[in-house]
């Protein structure tokens, strides 16, 4: 007897190397879920709502390099929308499985739940597919086909997918031969076109060779397409100097001897990699690194567009001249071996951690609080960073070899890095994953704590309590009430969820803050971490800066970049 | 000096009677946020998040017949797309608002968190739109029209608006003429064309002169246009039978004379109901309701089509005669003074409360503890009742006069209600407002409390704790676990989140819930109950039902509803 399509999808997912499901259940999906309950290879993470779902899977994905997300019909995966577009932004491979009403409802038109109860079945497949690169819905005779569509597309834009599949036909046996055991590492995502790719060859190592002192940006799209050995090969072969934005932090080990240091125009770190990357004569953009906003120090970088050569996902760009269709695994392994070799130059300021201030009695401040997670990790750990004033911190911060770095810098949706810390968690095998999260950002998603104490997961978890939104105090003026937060007693949630065996504890003072940590370290259970920070600690953006992106002051008397 | 584009909407929606505005700030909406800072006649309720939000702000409106709700472009608005669908599905204004990037941005094609990174800035609106029935993109000089358009179908339909406004033009002064001063009670939401009305109201005045025993069914429709004083003027002249559907429940006093029960097909309560309706010889449906399979016990009813008589929001029909641009409100009026007046048949069963099940020590289950709610309520509260088997128990439970009710019986989606009793709380001025929820649908959204605590409101809120996701347990077979959720300690949640004086209590006998509810009504602040329930205590539907419209067999093997 062939599988139902539910069995058949879920296992060929399975094939890709996926072992876990993120989802929320519903009786339309029930066919979806029936076939991740019968299946030995996926276990099922009901998360406590769709959002964080999507957000978790999101997580995961960075880690196994794809992910499943299930919810039910219209309420579940409007739900998750949010999530899944966030993912698309982060260029995420998340299988988002949709189970939907019978053939049989929507043939008799009949009023629903979970619909706008005008017996339309198709008002919101649209809205779920806009978050995806591909979407199919499928039936008994077209999943076998539509699947390895699917599959390839998500994979080969390394976005997520959107699938949906009506109930009953979920439950049906497919028609034609199964695909099974093909892992995602196995998949062939490009190709190159040949003649392309020759002339884009012969196009950067022209380039290269014209230059005196080039610098690398290397781009998170390097890790999501599985090239981050050829990018170490193209390295370590070149000799360059190269430096990260916040946005692609860790792809490459900071602890690297060409590595100097994490650019963001005027927002670098440290200060003196700003000149090595402007000044450079050739900027070697792999990957395709995003001049954005929150990246760039609000769009501070001073690069001559006429010096950066971008080695895209797809493409290769230099001003005007474009190479199409040339893959960026065929470009790292057909560069380095006749890349010109450089003599990185010197680190202008040494790579340091961040001095250790503060200590004993005194009361912790962002100052006293980053220098001493920076002497927390080790090798193995994966840090996650939420959206708001820790990302501007953390992105400065030097790590050690063989930390992971997970941040949502451009779709920067606040709540985001509790529940993909979760997943970053369960991806992962060994290894410490530690959350960092604002307050404000924490109140959206924290819900899922109860989730991550019930399966036994054990990330360390630090909650920066203000008592506002604190990156929005500082890019509007203050004198608003609008980003003061609810006050709520953040080391009581886990029990209050569940969460027994924790370790939880609220640190106001820089003596209680190391020696939580030291607990923390010595704790085998999670680890929650409630971090008395000053509610007005930052300074606000100078006001010309605020008029400069965003506000406008009278009008006729702007002219600035935004 | 005119007012800025943000300080004019905002206004121009205050004038319609709303007090309040839920969201979450972001900075594209800085603008927005600024004004409604600055606004004596608008309170900000800062939500855990923007679903939450959506939730609150569909709450609310059904109180006082619209609400606004804010939040910032992409992230902020998509994650509230669903709960503003479900406004959509439950026919609820909520005026939409949400700031964009800059047109300086926008022109310039600048890479910007929120966005894909591809200088693209109307990914989203198409998606938000589609939640809403009418949606504007504001500018200086278009907005005193668009406003007026937006607001006039909003209530035209009884509908979501999506407005959207980039921040630059938010802060720049309107051109044209405020509209000031016109209250949503004023605003004429749609006219009839005459000669269809007179021909509509002939046709309906026959059909009664010919009916011998009808029966009116009640939509909540109707009170989502103001008409429930009509409505009622044309129930006591005509004399009239009359009953609701689960989803239109209160919307008359279940305690006038001619209410003759709760009609869900063969789930009605009392019993008698359903022969009441079932063989009346004209069923007058008033407002148009919804035969959806949540609200008529899964497609039950026994409805001769040829026998109903739908007054609908804009139409009549009856079979396939249907008169169009026929407003209800034209039609009660119409017909209030020439209807036949009829003499209701007796109830069939008498309408009674619950029996008084269990006593002291004994474990709370469902049939304690719904005739105990029963039995504290009184006139003046609102009952908000969340999907699942609550709102089973619930629908058949007889309110006293002056109570309300509301749920989301078609849009079903679980989390609403703690949210919404939110906003309905804030609407309501005296009165209490109860919360029923499972404890499944309360994870997804318990975030609120804090919100709930921080601005001082006191529901009094039942929290069902039987350990799983029971509806979905009741729909589909037992002996699979994705129904199962985390362990939490309810009744620790509040003091977790801040609500420092609240009422907190578990409850697990007979005995605890009566002095919990004791305790609760003479506590001024708000009260939290978690009641524990048996975890398999409903009976899983017969496996015939459950394949006849939850699942498929065997392919072949089905030819029912669903």
């Amino acid at each position: 007897m062939p599988p139902t399509v539910a069995d058949y999808v879920l296992a060929r997912l399975a094939d890709l190397g996926i072992d876990r499901v993120f989802g929320v259940p519903g009786d339309y999906a029930f066919p979806c879920d029936d076939a991740i309950d019968a299946s030995e290879r996926l276990a099922w993470i009901l998360c406590a709502n769709e959002l964080n779902a999507a957000y978790a899977a999101d997580g995961y994905a960075r880690i196994k390099g794809a992910a499943i997300l299930s919810t039910t019909y219209g309420v579940g995966e409007l739900s998750a929308l949010n999530g899944v577009m966030g993912a698309k932004a982060q260029r995420l491979p998340v299988f988002h499985l949709v189970g939907g009403p019978s053939t049989r409802i929507q043939r008799q038109r009949l009023s629903t739940h979970h619909t706008l109860g005008d017996g339309v079945f198709g008002n919101f497949q649209a809205l779920s597919a806009a978050a995806a690169c591909v979407s199919a819905e499928l039936t008994p005779d077209n999943v076998v086909d539509e699947l390895e569509r699917v599959i390839r597309e998500a994979f080969r834009l390394s976005a997520p997918a959107y699938i949906t599949v009506p109930m009953d036909l979920a439950k049906m046996p497919i028609v034609g031969s199964p695909v099974t055991g093909v892992h995602l590492s196995s998949i062939k995502r490009s190709a190159s076109s040949e003649q392309e790719l020759a002339a884009a060859l012969a196009f950067v190592l022209e380039q290269l060779r014209a230059a005196q002192h080039p610098v690398a940006l290397s781009s998170q799209l390097v890790a999501r397409y599985g090239l981050v050995e050829p990018l170490l090969a193209f390295l370590d072969r070149s000799g360059m100097a190269f430096a990260v934005t916040p946005m692609d932090k860790a792809v490459v080990s900071e602890a690297h001897p060409n590595y100097r240091g994490c650019y963001s125009g005027q927002g670098s770190s440290p200060v003196g990699v700003q000149q090595i990357v402007e000044e450079a004569d050739l900027i070697l953009d792999i990957g395709g690194v995003l001049f954005e906003d929150f990246n760039t120090s609000l769009w501070s970088q001073g690069i001559d567009p006429r010096r950066l050569l971008t080695l895209g996902d797809r493409f290769v760009r230099m001003g005007e001249t474009i190479f199409a269709n040339v893959m960026l695994r065929d470009m790292l392994t057909g560069l380095t071996p006749v890349t010109p070799q450089f003599s990185p130059p010197s680190p202008a300021t040494a790579l340091a951690p961040l001095p250790l201030l503060g200590s004993g009695d005194e009361m912790l401040s962002s100052a006293s609080f980053y220098p001493r997670l920076q002497r927390m990790l080790r090798g193995g750990d994966c840090l996650v960073i939420e959206t708001g004033t820790c990302m501007m911190h953390a992105a400065g911060m030097l790590l050690p070899d063989g930390v992971g770095y997970e941040s949502q810098t451009l779709w920067g949706s606040i709540g985001w890095a509790t529940p993909a810390a979760m997943g970053v968690c369960m991806a992962r095998h060994g290894g410490r994953t530690i959350l960092v999260t604002g307050d404000g950002a924490h109140q959206l998603t924290a819900n899922e704590l109860g989730v991550m104490g019930r399966y036994g997961i054990a990330p360390i978890i630090f909650v920066l309590n203000n008592g506002i939104y604190g990156a929005e105090d500082v890019l509007n003026a203050r004198g608003h009430t609008y980003d003061d937060l609810a006050a709520w007693n953040y080391h009581q949630v886990p029990s209050a969820m569940g969460c027994d065996h924790w370790l939880t504890v609220k640190a106001a003072t820089v003596a209680e803050l190391e020696r939580a940590i030291a607990d923390a370290q010595s704790h085998a259970d999670a680890a929650y971490i409630e971090v008395m920070i000053p509610r007005l600690e930052s300074e606000p953006l100078p006001p010309a800066l605020q008029d400069r992106v965003y506000k406008t002051a009278t009008p006729g008397s702007v002219s600035a970049v935004a």
